[in-house]
């Protein structure tokens, strides 16, 4: 059944059907259908098949001087590893806002990597009755990102070992005139990237031949230390074989081996740029000042001294264009950059929100989900997202669900592929009033940065009624705007009726001030204890080696840069297992690294994988077309 | 100026401008005006942008009992390292066909690699005024089927490493235990891929628990020969330190490293099945029967006994759907697969070939390339590929140029980058003369297959008539249906019309049946013996290594494939010095390989490098993007 915007209610069935098969019910609208619901005339985007398009940056300067829309981030309280439906929520909420509450809305999603959907995990298109289709493109290839930051990262990994080589087998002039090759009138000459470099090192000479040997020296060498690269290959393929590996092992190389490894691709700086990045410009920018190790001398080494800033900009020329799609109900969807949310800021991205903004235009929502708990994604989403991007958001929900709770009141450790514990499946107030500690550490936390903060409750049919009161009383002592339940996976939209009313009247009831948890110009380490205090931590230690990194990068010029912590999601501590609302603790900052382009700096509290494995029996072992439809069959 | 076809002629410039420049200053036709010339409809294609589409499978179903066009290989001479213009004189030739002669005509060309882009050679999408437009688009990214090749072998990759580990730490029983994992009721299910490994087993139960011990060690346990993989991980970079490599060496891995190392992803043997496989099951199946190395008893293991083959497909599912672009002229073109043309057949793909064929109808023409020289370019075309499609040419040009004869008469030798000698450059119809001898053998043995052949002389401003009379005599006697001159990369189509003409006449002249070089019933070695004949061999000779895997593969029952000779494209013989047409050399073959589900037999006559390297000053220098227009700068 479709209203005149073009959204649909969905009929919905008890129990809830696979995720698959509810994807597969629906004949999703061509995707133009939902532009021209935005009003997105056709050059504004580009079609990739009938239910993806490529919204163009060029939108952004047609809509420059129209007004935003209400933006809304969705955070989560600390989750079990089952996780607590926080992809689930945005995407109902935006169905009950589109398909029910006639308000125009834009949900802004992560794109997922593809690597873990053939291993343990499955898709992530949300869930139930509640998702973004065809969930398949959602979870696969998609329009193409993630392998544009594949090729990129990699064509930079090539570009550093292959210079090392070459540096190493050649003498300062014989490099120096093949980095300026003579053309048809021999005459020498530099490229225009070369300048970067060149100004860099202060050098003002236009011409190669004015150079001194001294300067040919400076510019030509770039004398990477092998040992301080901190440049990656990566790949979107769970591959644990790669995690640490020796490369340069043929004849070719002469003997010039290095360990190294490979990440998941999605864990690439570049993928952080794409979701920082503002413009073509800012991301050439960002591309081109990205750190990937050190010279001899203790100079940072850039992609642009490598002389690959450009080409990687054209690397990820479409990628920086958000992709649209629709969920259930058909209301829009962008989907754009997927960050890690420990080593990165775990946010989709700014250009995608900003486009967001302005299609839904006053009165409009955005509603943009932030990684992890909301002591990370909202967090980051804060202090390095809206930094950037100069955005702020009126209202912050919070995903609870009363499994959560109940283990941080101190119920039985849930573990993935096993049973739940009859604990999660009974009435238990007590454990879940015990749990609320958790989340009300998550309001105030939030409320901090000046939004009103929307409670949702994403209720399981084994929850009771008793169980929900005491969230939602622990919620509104803790200073939520409201709180409210939601049963958006079993009813679409129409279970996200009441939780779109309350974010309807927290966006508008205010029009606050973003206050950031601290400001950029003070030191590394105050930026750090500032962000562990609002952990609960009673101070910070840092290794001899996190102190050192710290003092290079202060050395380096980098410290005004946000922080961005690599932290476990699964305690407000460091320690996982440390449920609820812990305090006191020293948090231990094993490591400190930066991603320059991408503009933050990340102490490692703790060790991060940042390539996951396959089972035994992985995921793959389902998934097949159905050669004769053209159906994907078995994904999950 | 456009024609009513939508077709448009070019304004033509002298000297001809960079390739990126004449590129530039077309405006392409709307990819839809393009698919609207070939009858087809909307539903039948999927746009990616405005200037690609995917056309879609199915346009086969609906068009099947419509007549083919005819159809036109495109192979050339023993090339000198600087390309003889193959690709452009395709291109020139079709623009010719379409604009000039007003014939429905489709070009098929192959995807080109994206990572020498930014190495040592540039682009591949034709050249001058013959040229495949956007050709940015064209050398990078495409619609994605390249990266799709690249996930799809890197995670067959990846199952095998994790498998063996898996295997290494579990019991029989265990490990069975996990492969069949009870479902919610407790009950064991095998998923649908296994019974594919049930079936090689000769195992008929259908219920995990009726398996006897013996009988789930032998399901279970793959019991992978490290020492035998054959399956390598690939990247679409120019990455050296990649070619051999240690992985494994992560602590979590437990020790269980292994040498292998990385190809450029065009040669992936899932490249090959892309560009020979006729349906969407047939490409389900030959993915699934890939072979990556051999148990510790000798079996060969396939993707699909790893349970992965159903996955490989779905990854492969848009890549399967040739990608529509158009000439600077306005004439389609299908861009389709590029495998390798040495480890592979280096020809386009099949199901391009035959929608264009379809498409273009009885009076169409389609005209497609094959790569290297004919002795293996077009030697593939026959034998490996049109033996799978069933189709077959009524014509073959061989592109020839006075450089290259040249060179085959005795001139110096010709080294990319490098001035070129005075010979070349100055008239000498003796060299030329001499060196149409190797012209000759390819006129014989491509006339040997029952085609018209007409050779195109490719010319160049500094070629003279007596030259070009030297060798349009020479090709007459050797049995050329016709011989003519050629000026596409200076004048467009307009400048291919007489080879227009002459393939026109060349097709309509006759209906020959195809006569391949061998039958596929007789052994690896006849067949190996019958093709080393055509090279002028007067004997082949096997290194004790390339006995057994002919032993072997035999007795695996491969060995009634056709055979994919991996040799220097730079002469007949495995010498690349040898220029002209040897005779009496004894071909050595040094290893035989297999891609058993793109289906062919791989003997390695000599070391073929698959994956290049970047040189001291890669092209990635001069590219980058011009952030306030969005356009590409600095790509050749």
């Amino acid at each position: 059944m479709s209203s005149s915007r073009g959204v649909r209610k969905l009929e919905v069935v008890s129990p809830v059907p696979a995720d698959i098969d509810i994807a597969n019910s629906v004949e999703p609208f061509h995707i133009s259908e939902i532009a021209k619901d935005l009003n997105l005339s056709p050059n504004h985007y580009d079609l990739y098949g009938k239910y993806k398009a490529k919204v163009l940056l060029s939108v952004l300067d047609e809509l420059e001087s129209s007004d935003n829309g209400y933006y809304v981030v969705v955070g989560g309280i600390t989750p079990t590893p089952l996780g607590e439906g926080k992809s689930t929520t945005t995407v109902g909420l935006c169905q009950a806002l589109g398909a029910y509450l006639d308000r125009k809305v834009v949900t802004c999603l992560r794109q997922p990597s593809q690597g873990p959907t053939f291993g343990i995990k499955g898709g992530a298109a949300g869930g139930g009755y509640s998702q973004v289709i065809p969930m398949d493109e959602f979870n696969l290839h998609l329009t193409g990102d993630i392998h544009a930051i594949t090729a990129a990262n990699n064509l930079l990994a090539a570009a550093i070992d292959t210079r090392i080589f070459h540096e190493s087998t050649q003498s300062d002039k014989a490099l120096f005139n093949r980095l300026c090759p003579p053309n048809k009138e021999g005459k020498r000459k530099f490229s225009d990237i070369m300048f970067r470099r060149l100004k860099k090192l202060g050098i003002t000479k236009t011409q190669p031949e004015d150079l001194t040997p001294e300067e040919v020296k400076k510019f030509a060498r770039l004398d990477i230390d092998p040992n301080s690269i901190t440049w990656r290959r990566v790949m979107d393929v769970n591959d644990r074989f790669l995690r640490k590996i020796t490369v340069g092992q043929g004849p070719e190389e002469k003997g010039m081996v290095r360990e190294t490894g490979f990440d998941i691709s999605v864990a690439s700086e570049i993928m952080a740029v794409l979701a920082l990045t503002t413009s073509l410009a800012d991301m050439r920018e960002r591309l081109g000042k990205m750190v990937i190790g050190n010279s001899k001398a203790g100079e940072p080494i850039t992609a642009d001294d490598l002389g690959v800033g450009g080409a990687l900009t054209v690397l990820m020329k479409d990628a920086i264009n958000p992709t649209l799609m629709q969920t259930l109900e058909g209301t829009p969807v962008l989907v754009h950059a997927g960050p890690f949310a420990n080593i990165a800021h775990g946010n989709s991205s700014i250009v995608a929100d900003k486009i967001a903004l302005k299609l839904v235009g006053p009165q409009g929502f955005v509603v943009t989900e932030a990684g992890f708990g909301a002591d990370i994604g909202t967090e980051k989403f804060m202090n390095i997202k809206c930094r950037y991007s100069d955005l702020r958001p009126q209202c912050a929900v919070i995903v609870a669900t009363i499994r959560a709770l109940k283990m941080h009141g101190g119920g039985p450790e849930v573990v993935a592929g096993k049973p739940l514990d009859h604990a999660y499946l009974n009435e238990n107030v007590l454990l879940v009033e015990a749990g609320c500690v958790n989340l009300a550490r998550h309001i105030i936390n939030t409320k901090a940065y000046g939004v009103n903060v929307v409670v949702a409750v994403n209720k399981f049919s084994t929850d009771t009624e008793a169980e929900m009161n005491a969230v939602m009383n622990a919620a509104m002592a803790a200073g939520a705007f409201n709180a409210v339940i939601c049963t958006h996976h079993a009813h679409g939209g129409k279970g996200a009726v009441d939780l779109g009313v309350a974010v309807q009247r927290a966006c508008a009831s205010g029009n606050q001030q973003l206050k950031y948890l601290y400001p950029l110009d003070i030191s590394i380490k105050e930026k750090i204890e500032a962000i562990a205090k609002s952990y609960g931590a009673s101070g910070v230690e840092y290794t001899e080696q996190a102190e050192k990194q710290i003092e290079m990068y202060t050395k380096q010029g980098f410290s005004g840069l946000p922080i961005c912590m690599a932290k476990t999601q699964y305690s407000f501590s460091h320690n996982a297992a440390e449920k609820g609302a812990p305090g006191g603790f020293i948090l231990p900052i094993r490591d400190v690294r930066a991603s320059i382009g991408a503009g933050f700096i990340y102490p490692l509290v703790g060790t991060m994988s940042t390539m996951p494995g396959l089972p035994t029996r992985p995921c793959f072992y389902e998934i097949d077309l159905d050669t004769a439809t053209g159906k994907v069959i078995g994904l999950s």
